[in-house]
């Protein structure tokens, strides 16, 4: 695993605009891309960007505020249409998203020509919408499989309150869920720590020949020589590296369950929506103030904030102001008066964040 | 009804790219906004073209492709987030749109502050999928009603096949069926006759004087003056105005059944996907090439037809071509090997097209 860098290719919220398109967030790395969130227009940003939509692995859904999932039919149906796709296209999110992808493909009669599984994440009590009761979440007895569709899990959160997605030896996906005003999870991606270098000339000089005893000491095993020496991995393996952690949040007004699974990550996506004299409409909407997200980001001690899912009152900075319009700067900002310089950045549409290795440098020189 | 003018938001099939939006066509009229059709990525087009969506007052959706509907739940939120509407807002579609909108904005629990109403148009046996044995249509029992959903009607077509969609003095929508792989069907709305000028400085030599005579006049009956004289509505007002009719067709391979509405139309918007050499792959998928397109609005003696629809493949004109690439122009050429130059219009995103009053004077220079 070398590369690992984030695209972002929609960083506004609530709708779409010209110059800002809503969430999404892509992880490249060495096997593919993962998507977060998958926003109305998400399609047409991929298409704009360097990426190939037919690399497109998997597919994580925070929440189902139509800001994060009304692009994904489309995309579907899309990636569908130049794919030649062999394993299955995974989709998590929460509890509704099968009713979600399911009805959209069923009722445009979507032909998508590659298998794909929808993995559902059990909600908790604490995650319900407060008008639950006067307005009750859509839960269909059951939704027809898609000729194209194969059974995917429920994933259930352990005692700890995390739900465990995924895991490969290079890459485990895990999911807290964060406080909003539909039920609302953020992403974990944690990669494995790869074991140091061989010390090629001190293994020669020892008199080891390279082969399976190499991959022995890589390992982390002892190994005896020929002449009954005994050769022990810290003397010839370098330290280890640590893997990266990169952590992905869904909309929320509160992350602090993130203490559980993401202290020293090695980057944060996190919204901050609104600027801090808005904080009560903000918290109300379920949504962070930068100030409440730059001061999570310094308790969690990431080594980088990166800040999309900003309002569209906030023009970007490129565009050009007109009178009384305000630039995003005013969120970054106010992020600046809790976080030193290198550690936070505002993400806007097509910038690209290369993840760095471990120990990180802690540079904002990553984003392009 | 003096405005009546045709802006072309997404003229292009099966999925957007960053040059061209999939369909949706705005009819402006002195009363509103009618959209026809929703593809995703419509609501940011309404915002780079000049229409106010809060004008929109109703939708007609002609199937429920993808390409024709996924922009429907964005565009719903956000024509909500600045719309002082007092009117609901009504939907039309074949039946399963109430299923697409309800389950959409269910899921995303999207707060739409307006009300809004889906009337479906019940499909006949024609018009089912061929495939609609393995793969049945999705019609569940019962889809719950929105928070702010009024409940519309089921239109059934009449004995002739014509579905009535809506109609008040100034205009009527129709529908009828055309052939595809899913229930589609084409509006046509029909403008009423407007009576014709009174001729003023003859009234006045007759001794008639303003006021409630005159209204009579225009009406259509005769009135009789003071000294007896008996003056008819031919003497003093002139030849009525024919209303217009504008046609705006779903996705078809077959579109005969516009012979029983459309002779005549002022204007039929109509697609034609890929070109005449490719025509067993396009009708294979439902679809028109432009001599079957042509060939329709020169039977239909249409005074207008404008081509939409078109495969991503061609290029837009006002692209650059690259070298293999193929420009639109293949299509209109085609089309004009059957109707003259003064008779049919390519549509380009962002285009208008103002129609005429009738008797037109058929020139495409109504097209800006
Ligand atoms: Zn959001
Ligand atoms: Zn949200
Ligand atoms: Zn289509
Ligand atoms: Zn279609």
């Amino acid at each position: 695993m070398n590369t690992l860098a984030l695209t972002f290719l929609g960083t506004a919220s609530a709708y779409p605009t010209p110059s800002r398109c809503v969430s999404c967030t892509a992880l490249s790395h060495d096997e593919g891309i993962w998507l977060f969130d998958c926003g109305e227009g998400a399609q047409v940003q991929l298409m704009k960007s360097p990426l190939k939509p037919g690399k497109i692995s998997k597919i994580f859904i925070t929440h189902l505020h139509g800001d994060h999932s009304f692009g994904l039919p489309g995309l579907l149906c899309t990636v569908s249409q130049n794919s030649l796709r062999t394993e299955p296209l995974e989709i998590y999110g929460p509890v509704g998203l099968r009713h979600f992808v399911c009805t959209n493909l069923a009722l445009s009669r979507a032909d998508v020509c590659f298998d794909f599984i929808v993995h559902e994440l059990e909600t908790i009590p604490e995650q319900q919408p407060l008008d639950a009761e006067e307005w009750p979440l859509q839960v269909p007895s059951s939704v027809p499989f898609h000729p194209c569709e194969r059974e995917g899990r429920l994933i259930r959160p352990d005692d700890n309150l995390i739900w465990h997605l995924y895991s490969d030896p290079k890459l485990t996906v895990k999911a807290v869920w964060v406080k909003h005003r539909v039920p609302s999870f953020t992403f974990v991606v944690q990669e494995s720590p790869k074991s140091g270098k061989l010390d090629a000339s001190k293994l020669k000089a020892m008199g080891v020949p390279p082969g399976p005893l190499y991959a022995k000491l890589k390992a982390g095993q002892a190994i005896s020589l020929e002449n009954g020496q005994m050769v022990s991995p810290s003397e010839v393996v370098g330290p280890s590296i640590p893997g990266r952690t990169v952590v992905v949040s869904g909309d929320s007004c509160d992350s602090s369950e993130l203490n559980k699974v993401a202290r020293g990550a090695t980057v944060l996506v996190h919204e901050a929506t609104l600027e801090n004299s808005l904080w009560e409409q903000c918290v109300q909407n379920g949504h962070s103030t930068p100030e409440m997200t730059a001061t999570l980001a310094k308790e969690l001690d990431v080594k980088m904030l990166v800040i999309t899912h900003v309002s569209q009152r906030y023009k970007t900075r490129a565009a050009e102001l007109k009178e009384g319009d305000r630039s995003v700067q005013i969120l970054l900002d106010e992020a600046l008066e809790i976080l030193p310089a290198d550690k936070v950045i505002l993400a806007e549409d097509f910038a690209v964040y290369t993840v760095p290795q471990q120990p990180p440098g802690g540079s904002a020189s990553n984003m392009t």
